[in-house]
């Protein structure tokens, strides 16, 4: 932790801020080790230059963040009170230059912040943190792995439960029943499982659509672990698919082998889809793939990088992203084949082991 | 839903804008009946005075958005594109005076809009449809009755599983199966369960602590059912508890029907957390019930009215809201009693039903 907020310091110092205040609540837990959902109420990090850090919190969080971050400060508000009006007396206004995460704060909270502080200049700091979060490190590392550990083994628990006459939210109780067993905190998204024609809908909702056989059951899950998060698809035949579904999953297959296959350090971010895309292009399936390949994952499910075609940059060591190429077709079905990788000092380490080879269930 | 829209094209008039962009995912459903989570990418309600309304969809949700509202035009941007460069094009710019949701677009993303539609006045109509929505219709009731049997029925087919030395977590799988299985969508928001001195955490992390006789164990939890939540609080008895303990569950209990004694059509809301706050105050646990005494709900788990001590504004038929005092001793335990209550034209129903007797379990 003490590292990271280094970080933030040597910044505040370049830049010459007299404050950083820092509201995702990703974004605090890496800094802090605190990690909550605030829902609407407001939170913040807040280190003002030469002073101590310290975090202001709903009050109703108070004690939890004392629990997890001991060495820093923690001040409070209650909910009788108007939060900047709280914080604003602990702040030695004026601030005049501030840093503040804007693809965080909406626009009315950010507002009120830079009149309460009375900033001249607001620079935004979400592409900062952004960037630290971007490359991560041995710890993360691992608690993404232990992530995907307990989603595989939770889909692997499932599949032998998974029958014809089942609906899709049958299955999703099944899978997230294993993800608790397995101590997950929970989904890392709402679950996806879809069966059928409906697999083509990539944000597809599960309900009562029966699973039958001759067609695909697409599952889409994650959870988290420790904060981290897993992100995994697989799709399985219900019994035995007709020829043009088997070829869609064998161009999917080859495209996301083409995809991992791009990753290396110093590669630019938009090969890694054009690699994946140009296989289902060929094959004739270029107008159903209709979403990027892939995006980041770690302490939020979409982060950097994004991975799409016209993606700038370059990979660089301790990325971590979803490759997931699909074929949507509404009148057939829809095939989705999703791992995380890694992106090491030589190469790429495909975090997920999950057989990809297609299997009959039900 | 075309009633709805009136209201909206009435405030332009009144208000003389020449567009609204609604972008809140629950508000888009709200108006149109397309439901989606579009996370990072962007997605909008385009109003533009005069013209017909349109959907504004990332590429992957345009078949769902399609199927969902077949009435409204819908148009779509993929992964690799600018979203609010192709919105651009879609608009008649400049378009001077606009209403957007400042508590809902990020800094970022606001600035972005206001400059790409060149628009010389943004007004916040945050509020506008919080007031629109604050007050549900008879279909918006019906729905959340059911979120609310779907969460009670959950509980009532969990609680015989429940046996001392099972953990938190394990608690959690089994309720969220049971939800799963009667159809919720999902659960509204991270289930809580808590044993013992973490139940004084009003928002603590279930986790592996053993449940254990002569303690408490607090169960908040609430499902999703067709986009509205339900949200319901019970705290149980592991077997037989000190005086000490039923004595803050009493205090708590008359608390929380003093709160439900409070609501009529025109009582302030502020008397509805001060009424509840006098019994725990009275009894000596003031100091130990550190959150207002509840929250609306509706499309959003936390949403107007907020009830607590400074709130400002009169109840009105058709508010739905939460009445959860509780009393949050981190050495002993906690103790939250949560219902889920409509404003009549004459008084209050109570939506829960759930009994409230301290019961014995495990």
């Amino acid at each position: 932790m003490q590292e990271r907020l280094e970080k933030l310091h040597a910044y505040m110092e370049s830049r010459k801020l007299n404050a950083l205040i820092i509201t995702h609540p990703k974004n605090v837990y890496y800094f802090t080790g605190f990690l909550t959902e605030p829902h609407e109420r407001f939170m913040g990090l807040v280190l003002v230059r030469g002073e101590s850090p310290f975090l202001f919190v709903p009050l109703l969080d108070g004690e939890k963040a004392r629990e997890a971050c001991p060495a820093i400060m923690i001040y409070t508000h209650d909910d009788s009170q108007d939060a900047l009006t709280v914080l604003q007396h602990l702040l030695p206004t004026p601030l005049s230059h501030i840093g503040v995460e804007k693809n965080h704060l909406t626009a009315k909270t950010y507002e009120a912040l830079v009149s309460i502080v009375q900033a001249t200049e607001a620079v935004d700091v979400g592409e900062l943190l952004c960037n630290i979060r971007v490359a991560k490190d041995a710890s993360e590392i691992a608690t993404i792995k232990r992530a995907i550990w307990v989603m595989e083994e939770s889909l692997r628990r499932t599949l032998p439960l998974i029958s014809v006459g089942m609906t899709e939210l049958d299955v999703v109780a099944e899978l997230e029943y294993q993800m608790k067993k397995l101590k997950a905190q929970g989904p890392s998204f709402s679950t996806i499982v879809l069966a059928g024609e409906k697999a083509a809908l990539p944000h597809g909702d599960p309900g009562d659509r029966v699973i039958a056989a001759g067609e695909v059951l697409l599952i889409d899950a994650g959870v988290y672990v420790d904060g981290y998060v897993s992100d995994l698809t697989r799709t399985f035949a219900v019994g035995q698919l007709g020829a043009e579904l088997l070829d869609m999953y064998d161009t999917v297959l080859q495209a996301n082998l083409a995809g991992i296959q791009a990753v290396r350090p110093g590669a630019l971010i938009a090969e890694v889809d054009l690699a994946a895309r140009a296989v289902i292009g060929d094959r004739g399936y270029g107008e159903f793939f209709i979403n990027r390949v892939g995006h980041g994952i770690g302490l939020e499910l979409h982060e950097a990088p994004y991975v799409h075609s016209q993606a700038a940059g370059e990979l660089i060591p301790g990325m971590v992203f979803t490759i997931e190429p699909g074929i949507y077709d509404t009148k057939i079905g829809g095939i989705r084949i999703e791992d995380n990788v890694l992106v090491t000092k030589d190469g790429v380490e495909v975090l997920t082991s999950f057989p990809k080879e297609l299997q009959i269930i039900g």
